[in-house]
């Protein structure tokens, strides 16, 4: 079913100690949206570039059944760019460079043709925008999922917590949990934070997987133990794309399906960070999905 | 069936967050071997102490099926003592004050009653004391189980892995992986510390689960997500009594077993970090321990 994506594209320049990309095709949207056409349509896209992003890959997103009416392009402007090293052990990662350029003004226009969407995912931007998407649609969405960052956990609280009372789902890591909640305890945490709106709450645990938190339930899923890590930039949000596109794919948001789709978002997060920028997610199959998805059952379980 | 663990034995002055507890008993010898008494007996355990540890403690061990024929007393000695004190979020602690006292010398003799021991359980210490205890054996033992730690991989890395060609299982946590096998990733650094010896790796993440890695399969246990954990002291000895005690029980080594084990193994951390000290480890009834495991395949299940 129909899934608005709102949030940032970037041109990258990453560093890992396996290599280099210069000013790849990045960005939250673009990594949700990838990574979730492989399961739903049509993904409705918004977001900014300046007139230096490459058409090959706008023409790549459109492939993918990526609905460009909502991309504004600013002619004269550059495009947001984003420049960092990852240290050895891939964990840590220092920015080098970050550019807003037109992403600075960014104000996220939704088209008509978008405001019937029945699932939402609002990339990591600043929250009063989230909150103008939420207010721009029709009615209210089958599912609203945000992502958010430490910036606006410190720099705007209030707005943010705003926010939250329209979300359904949150995607966080687990230090922005932390930060968000005051506890240092992640099941406690989590609990708090449902207090303040969201029904479920995601906290992504980079190599350590990630937790769902329902009112019922905690699911813990694995990362999957991958030999070979080339660039963890996007995991999260290839996460979050598998997550939603299982989710607007099936139209059940029972625990067991939740729990579903925190493995694909676990599987697309896997095939991400295998490949530079969005190279990993660039050719899958539907078998090699699949795959992926039973090797997760292997590594994660036993028998009674 | 029969299960011999050598570590240390110590008094532990232990704070955290939510309290503190003076010079209770503690030491990898101690964990183990409580947390073994769930599963199986004959515990033969090694170790030492001074005059001062208190013999109700010794009372209790023996009270769990655990045979001190191998405990020296140093009647004018003081036991080994550490003291250390937890950060905020549990993940860090510091030091205080490190007493080795009768630990300095400990030289690890194993009665005759004790060297037919089927499994054997080598606790954090000198990996020359590990490689004589293995050489003490009547006959090479079913399987034979160490720890280690930083200081050993750093001071004594030599003899550490002339002891690692003997051993089947090595059991470390994902800092002492990367640190003995020089490699970041821990799927690579599994497979260079298998070259070593072991036939068997398990790295402990702590609040993010444990992999097990053998020839053929990866498996990743989740830890459970507790609200409230009072004191992690000791929660990878817990682990490791656990994981031993259900194969010795079971007496079978294929992979599908380990996994139960590895579980085992997480479910006795679990009580144990929910209360100071062994407190947490000192009154479990089966019920308990399969209520929990099945809580762990609960929080790891998902569908197809």
């Amino acid at each position: 079913m129909s899934l608005l994506v709102v949030g940032s594209i970037a041109l990258d320049t990453i560093e890992t100690p396996f290599g280099r990309a210069d000013m790849v095709a990045g960005g939250s949207a673009v990594y949700i949206s990838v990574a979730a056409s492989y399961f739903t349509a049509p993904i409705r896209l918004v977001g900014v570039v300046g007139g230096d992003f490459p058409k090959s890959e706008i023409e790549f997103l459109e492939s993918r059944g990526v609905d460009m009416a909502g991309l504004q392009t600013i002619k004269g402007g550059k495009t947001f760019h984003w420049s960092g090293r990852y240290h050895y052990d891939l964990n840590e990662r220092d920015t080098l460079d970050t550019q807003l350029n037109v992403f600075e003004t960014f104000n996220p226009v939704i088209p008509e043709s978008y405001t019937k969407s029945r699932y939402v995912l609002l990339g990591n931007i600043d929250p009063v925008l989230q909150r103008n998407v939420i207010e721009s649609m029709d009615k209210k969405p089958e599912l609203v999922i945000c992502d958010t960052m430490n910036f606006w956990i410190e720099g705007k609280r209030s707005e943010l917590l705003e926010t939250l009372k329209k979300v359904d789902v949150i995607i966080v890591n687990d230090s922005e949990a932390r930060l968000l909640s005051a506890e240092p305890n992640l099941v406690k945490a989590a609990r708090m934070i449902m207090k303040m709106g969201p029904r479920i709450v995601i906290i992504k645990k980079g190599e350590h997987g990630a937790l769902l938190f329902t009112g019922d339930t905690i699911f813990s899923a694995p990362a999957f133990p991958l030999e070979l890590i080339y660039d963890p930039t996007g995991a999260g949000d290839a996460f979050a794309g598998g997550f939603i596109g299982h989710l607007a794919r099936t139209e059940d948001l029972c625990d067991e399906n939740l729990k579903r789709a925190v493995i694909y978002g676990s599987v697309l997060a896997s095939f991400s960070v295998a490949k530079f920028g969005i190279e990993g997610l660039k050719e899958l199959s539907d078998i090699e999905i699949l795959g992926r998805y039973r090797d997760f059952i292997g590594l994660s379980r036993f028998e009674e």
